[in-house]
């Protein structure tokens, strides 16, 4: 088995950039942008004639967001490159290119990187995204951080553009890699197809562009993606928007597989899993309606309120209060 | 003393971005950049109303590339903004604006993240840069990644456009900052203005944003940062460009306090020494003149050949070989 040590930095860079220019990726499909420089210079070279541009980025460490029992390389690299494009779908933009870090312990198999680069190049093609640099580093734990840059035409969706009164809404159910991170862990062999359904759902997410774009297009201002939990990221929103937020539990909508495996824990893993990456949104009614009637899937889940800034109150359908579980993904426990 | 765990991830993040605010940090000198969108949302906004946009990203691991011995965090938090800003210098741009990504161990002091963000945030000042947002994960290894963009008006100077018989030079002396590691891995106190110079230029080094430019308007197309040591990073160059290179060692620049403080070392720290941060560039002999006549302290220092592609060869004022102490930076041994 050749390690990465064994080939050598020079010879890595250059193995991995054939890879790239082997995936023969397309051009993102916003007008204007051109790439000028890709791989194989000091930085990255880009056109683009107009709009604003959205820049993010994401990390994944071993150990930390995924361990080889959950998840293969490839998984990793197609859920690190989706994380970067739900950053740039939550601010209603078109994901454009990005920019890897490896972080390499030096006996890392030479494999595995092949295999995370399969997964991100598989979600550069799924995006239509480029992949345009990156640097190589050593480290006795195993990290990757994405760069992702986007553009947008109109102004950007905002956490903070919520007000109280809002209507609060999803772009579709919830709870399915939450769901199949416990299968994972706990056997390993999904075995049906309500067990692969959450597998995949857990190791091969979807960022949603295509829902966010909509979201402007309805007339919405506040959006955000559901990466850590709906509860925890909505206390998120709300804090940036200086609201409260009222959930009502019976509203959010779930999975339906993660229903069927789990019935007695599904609506807790739709308020308080993570990775989903549905975007969350808020607006006055009108524009939510309009959003939500565009969405398959999607639903309004709840309010934005006057309580104190980031205040989140989730409630049954009589109106009494439902504890949720997990308070979402604490990135420094 | 507080850790980051016992702050825990929102409240670190919060009182960053007021550490960031209260900087007040100047916008880019770059006609037509606005920036919409800071810290706070999923992603960073801003508007470039002209030119081309580059983007590079660097990433310091503890005990890869610093250890307490020989750089505080503030040291560490300006280097590796530094060597961001010095990449998209070496592509004759302005850096614009960064992105941070803090991997950090549970027990991180917060002392520690303090003292990180004031040495990016003193570096966002002398380069006019602005921190605009970030990602913090937990990470049994500490590391820290900035991915900045910047902008360029003309055609980015490239690696790949060298060609046999162009001259090659570079910006100013070199060898400082290995000789400075040198003396704080031996002592750690420098006690003489040399030897404080020298763990200045370790701890505190300069990218060449003006260089990069004097660089274009000279007419030089072909250039890179030394971060790795200037035979190891002409080496890509010269790969780059399918040319081979030669360097006469005598002509390069070497540091003064170097050659004070090493005088039988201080031609091969400027041979091999990494982290100084000086361009390297070749072109036609005219525009290289006349970019070396627009920069003191910079000096031609050897020729493109037709030699193998990325060949180097190093020789001395009578044309005999040189051999190269080190081979450059590693990045995974």
């Amino acid at each position: 088995m050749t390690t990465v040590r064994q080939l050598g930095e020079l010879a890595l860079i250059e193995r991995l950039a054939k890879r790239v220019a082997g995936a023969r990726l397309e051009p993102p499909a916003f007008d204007g942008f051109e790439l000028r420089t890709g791989i194989g210079d000091d930085a990255a070279v880009w056109r683009l004639a107009h709009g604003l541009t959205v820049t993010t980025t994401d990390t994944m460490v071993e150990g930390t967001h995924f361990t080889p029992q959950t998840a293969s390389w490839a998984d990793v690299g197609w859920k690190l490159w989706t994380a970067n494009v739900s950053d740039v779908a939550a601010m209603g933009g078109t994901p454009l290119a990005g920019i890897v870090t490896l972080g390499l312990p030096s006996a890392t198999p030479l494999r595995a990187v092949d295999d995370l680069y399969d997964g991100m190049l598989e979600a550069c093609r799924a995006y239509r995204t480029l992949l345009v640099g990156g640097d190589i580093v050593g480290s006795p734990t195993a990290f990757f951080t994405v760069a992702m840059s986007g553009a947008c035409l109109d102004e950007p969706l905002a956490r903070s553009a919520g007000r109280p009164g809002d209507a609060v809404a999803v772009t579709g159910p919830l709870g399915a890699s939450a769901a199949g991170l416990r299968l994972l862990l706990a056997d390993g062999t999904p075995s049906s197809d309500a067990e692969r359904s959450l597998a995949e759902a857990h190791r091969r997410p979807c960022a949603r562009v295509d829902a966010g774009q909509r979201l402007v297009e309805a007339g919405v201002r506040c959006a955000m993606d559901v990466s850590d939990g709906l509860a925890a990221d909505l206390a998120k929103l709300a804090l940036a928007s200086g609201c409260g937020v009222r959930i009502d539990a019976a509203a959010v909508p779930v999975a339906a597989a993660a229903r069927e495996l789990f019935p007695d824990e599904a609506a807790q893993l739709a308020l308080s899993g993570g990775e989903d990456y549905e975007l969350v949104f808020a607006g006055p009614s009108g524009a939510v309606a309009s959003a939500v009637a565009a969405l398959p899937g999607a639903a309004v889940v709840g309010e934005l309120t006057d309580a104190e800034p980031g205040a989140v109150s989730v409630v049954d359908a009589g109106g009494a209060p439902v504890e949720v579980a997990e308070a979402g993904w604490e990135h420094l426990r």
